[in-house]
């Protein structure tokens, strides 16, 4: 008789975001005239940049002709989109990464909760507390977390790290010794950052400890600030401890379209063993590579045009996050983040928590954002909204708060 | 500390095809000027048909559009997809299977890999032998199959199930019962295939003993037999114990566009926890959907237009099939399948045992096929050759075997 993976159940309710999207559905049921404005959910709204699309039309008619077709694409990525990245991306930065330490996938949540794998089911994880749910989630699946406590909000054997205006939204090193650390930097979801010299901190901790950093920074090209760094390998010794996650969604908006990447340095190592041998191994066996003509719509963010008009872009979303972060704080709010990440991350007012401030938002203006609390138990007491949406949504979004009183 | 996955250093040398690739690439540096004519990996050579390529047209103009962009897409799928499936692969067959019980991925790859994550690690795996290698090697790195021995080039948890001439490739029923079998009709890599009599017995034998058959249908396409299922759903009671998996990738060429999807039915339970709950779970956690683009060149398959553009496809390949089976007949050579699948296996030569007829059909006819021994034990002394080439390829190589003597 076959046993099921008693871990599934763990996992407390369902998906925040399908917890998100039930609400929003009975409520439209329910007030079918109401215009929703959507601030939750981190999904793009502007079209794909023209050179994306000309790219792609372009792979598409090689996809139709016999000697231009391309069949299954390496299992790692295609050499043209590697050798881009590890370019543009690292070294032009100054940061020793090549384009074989470069795997490409359908995009960071994937990654994010497929690098677990490769270390074993006794590895003690550390996450920042608010934090992306995939990080613990996966681990929960695959047996690495101990038990949830209702009560708490938090897995026995998961240590969390506090993230709070209390301690500027920066994480201290635990009191246990963690072997596998997750960053998120710029952050989702406070939309705050660490500085290179707190990240350096964690990369020296990493390395003296013997711990592994997965640093998700999906969100780098959202950074203004000079002393935040682009990628974890601008710090000293990364080479040795970090593995970065990327993400084509937030940059360029493929969030419909699937492409991320992953770099894993050969230098990190247990024994003989690298993992970027047992990485290589897992995307050989489990995956069959990017679709050729996203990875050609991938190349596209390489080159100038294509650079030029993806940062067009993601300048539009910071127009809108300025316009939330001063539109809160002009209706009374404390909020954080925008800076130098789309999300804008505000303490509920009053006495109401994360999800009273959701019913809330949504019944009062129509508005829908994500309940800090669904990130962690030091999420509870905020709420996220994002510079996703439109330029004339965010706007009217913000007048609607205003006008709340 | 962290420290790895052990189970990843069970799995022994390289993955089969990286095997192939590398003496591939080392002749051709050797000897430069050789034409190489590849019927080993399972890759199509034709172009995407022009109702897809229309429809890929039409997809990528909408992400172009502010009006008509897509983000995200549903994890699960789109429900224009999923309609169209459930109700032209399942229902048309009179089979009870809904929307809502197809999942689509970006490959079956990926979901044969993926889908023993759902299960608990203490289940026992039965497989045939030969075995697409893909289905032990993601239970061996859960941990699920004991060690491997090199000598009998198994695991010991595993329980194999010989197919050979001598059981006209048909599985017998184990000596000890297994918890989740894994049937792959038509059969990559023997070609062959069973009848819906012999499925129906593992059926009822899977309901008996409480087993789930991960029933792999990747060339349900190719079946050209009246007896022959083209899904496990035809069966009765397969609704209580089978997961369907399908691949766009050889009826329609999506090898290198990535797409599949697999049928969970919710009848399928431990307790009161249903597989498909724990699958869905799976996907929204872990997977972020199928690009839109691909999703909707998926719709295309399932146009009048397109359906009959693909079938052409299929049928240029299995001509393909019909000539390598004679051309080896012919020669000399014992042959199986090619009638019901795109895979001709055959018996190597005199006392050649797989790698060794592989050496002397790339040295000798600088021909690439596939070591029958790369997919178990029993696949010793055969030999796998793919109706995946072009017509004139095709025709070409067997040529060079009719002249090897």
């Amino acid at each position: 008789m076959f046993s099921i993976n008693e871990n599934f159940l763990k996992l407390p309710g369902s998906y925040l975001f399908s917890e998100i999207a039930a609400r929003v559905s009975a409520y439209r049921k329910a007030y079918p005239d109401k215009e929703i404005i959507r601030l939750g959910i981190g999904d793009v709204t502007q079209p794909l940049a023209p050179e994306i699309i000309k790219e792609l039309h372009a792979a598409v008619d090689e996809m139709g002709n016999s000697k231009t077709f391309r069949g299954y694409a390496p299992d790692l990525g295609y050499a043209f989109l590697r050798g881009a990245i590890a370019d543009q991306d690292y070294r032009q930065r100054g940061c020793d990464i090549s384009a074989e330490e470069i795997f490409i996938s359908d995009g960071a949540k994937c990654d994010s909760g497929n690098i677990q794998e490769i270390f074993g089911t006794d590895n003690i994880i550390a996450v920042c507390d608010p934090v992306y749910p995939v990080y613990v989630d996966t681990n929960v699946m695959a047996g690495r977390t101990g038990d949830y406590d209702p009560e708490s909000g938090t897995f026995s054997g998961v240590i969390y790290m506090p993230c709070t205006k209390e301690n500027g939204f920066v994480p201290e090193f635990p009191d246990r010794d963690p072997d596998i650390i997750y960053l998120c930097v710029p952050n989702n979801p406070t939309g705050t950052t660490l500085t290179i010299d707190q990240i350096q901190k964690w990369v020296d901790y990493a390395n003296e400890i013997g711990a592994v950093i997965i640093y998700d920074a999906a969100y780098e090209a959202y950074i203004t600030e000079d002393d935040v760094p682009h990628t974890i390998y601008q710090c000293r010794g990364a080479r040795n401890c970090a593995i970065e996650l990327r993400s084509f969604s937030k940059n360029a908006g493929f969030t419909g379209l699937r492409l991320g990447f992953t770099v894993v340095p050969k230098d990190i190592k247990a024994g003989e063993t690298s993992l970027h041998s047992l990485w290589a191994r897992r995307h050989g066996t489990k995956y069959n590579g990017a679709p050729y003509i996203v990875q050609r719509a991938g190349l596209a963010c390489y080159t100038p045009e294509g650079r030029t008009q993806i940062r067009e872009q993601v300048a539009y979303y910071m127009r809108n996050a300025g316009i939330i972060k001063e539109g809160l704080k002009g209706a009374g709010y404390e909020v954080f983040g925008g800076v130098n990440a789309p999300y804008i991350w505000l303490k509920t007012p009053g006495k109401m928590n994360s999800w009273e401030f959701f019913d809330y938002l949504l019944h009062k203006a129509n508005i829908v954002g994500t309940p800090g609390s669904g990130f962690g138990p030091s999420g509870e007491g905020y709420f996220r909204l994002t510079a996703f949406g439109t330029f004339e949504n965010t706007c009217k979004a913000m007048d609607r708060i205003r006008t709340l009183g």
